[in-house]
């Protein structure tokens, strides 16, 4: 596939796009229409198709789209079809539960270290390392990490980002309260709240 | 304001309007046309107006919009300038780093409770009760609660939904790995991967 310019609004879309596939996958589903896709996202058949356009069509046939093409080729275009290699910096209580989620492995995300200034007290899983902060440029480079996550309060956020950059990583994904915005590095900041306004939004305008 | 039909599109992009309000007010920016308002969101500027549109247009002057009304205006659409009586059922990591997130109460969200089969190990601010889960139904009428997060193995996600909405709450927040599905009470799922994806899309189709 050619890389091209695909508008943020499109690329936002994918991840539902890629729930909606998977779910539909799960259920047995084999065939879909645009007009079914469009009323499970809650948008129009006119809308999914010039999205799909993006990316050759999809492959519509009369009887729909083939569910199971449209998973891999989703799961193709976000490049989970990949493995990575990840680093947590922050030992905290985020950075604990997401070394202790057990979903990330099954998605080709391997958790291979969390580091922090101070490692006593922190408790993940046996297989992953927890290291002094120190020692992550040194890590980073020989373990070849892709991405880091960033879980440190947010006045260390900035330097840990320039940190990761500088060793290698070329994704962050970033839970501090702090936005980042760094050259050299693909960054991806965690809104949290965003989900809570919405649900306040629909708690405030829309009927049980 | 007359409570009509929005469609998910536009209410999705309400949060990232309200960030970018935030965030304009914050650097003392006192007006902003639609042009500028969409090439901060990456969109174009006709969507921005017709995204306004839904909610009066904002009153949009020769020198453009004025960025506290904005601000207030997003804030009371979103029900942000309110109070939320909040409880958190299950204690674990991710539970209790919301516990301890402090940015909440600023928000006007207050937690008041955090509710487990087991009480003894979880750690949070000494403002914040933990009470074994069998005391929630009474807890939650007697304390108004408007919101539960919910936070428990995905096993347990569900019999927690019906219990909170039976217990009257009238939104969840819901962290566990089961997508919760309940008619009587307002929820929104979520889906932290979601935005990992959205990395690896860039990491994957996006020059550095």
């Amino acid at each position: 596939m050619e890389k091209q310019k695909i508008s943020s609004a499109v690329i936002n879309r994918l991840p539902a796009y890629l729930r909606l596939f998977t779910e539909l996958e799960e259920k047995g589903v084999a065939h879909v229409s645009s007009s079914e896709i469009s009323e499970l996202m809650g948008t129009t058949a006119s809308q999914v198709r010039q999205d799909f356009s993006n990316f050759g069509g999809f492959g519509r046939q009369g009887y729909g789209y083939d569910v199971r093409y449209l998973c891999e080729q989703m799961q193709q275009i976000m490049g989970l079809d990949k493995t990575y290699n990840v680093i947590i910096v922050g030992g905290g209580k985020i950075g604990q539960a997401l070394a202790n989620y057990q979903g990330f492995d099954r998605l080709g995300f391997f958790i291979k270290a969390v580091f922090d200034k101070e490692v006593w007290h922190i408790r993940v899983p046996s297989h992953i390392d927890v290291f002094d902060t120190d020692k992550l440029p040194e890590f980073c480079r020989e373990n070849k990490i892709d991405i880091a996550i960033i879980s440190v309060p947010k006045e260390a956020a900035m330097d840990v980002a320039r940190m990761v950059r500088d060793a290698g990583v070329k994704g962050i994904w970033n839970f501090a309260s702090q936005e980042i915005k760094l050259d050299g590095v693909h960054v991806e900041n965690v809104h949290l709240n965003e989900s809570l306004f919405l649900l306040t939004y629909k708690m405030n305008n829309e009927e049980l």
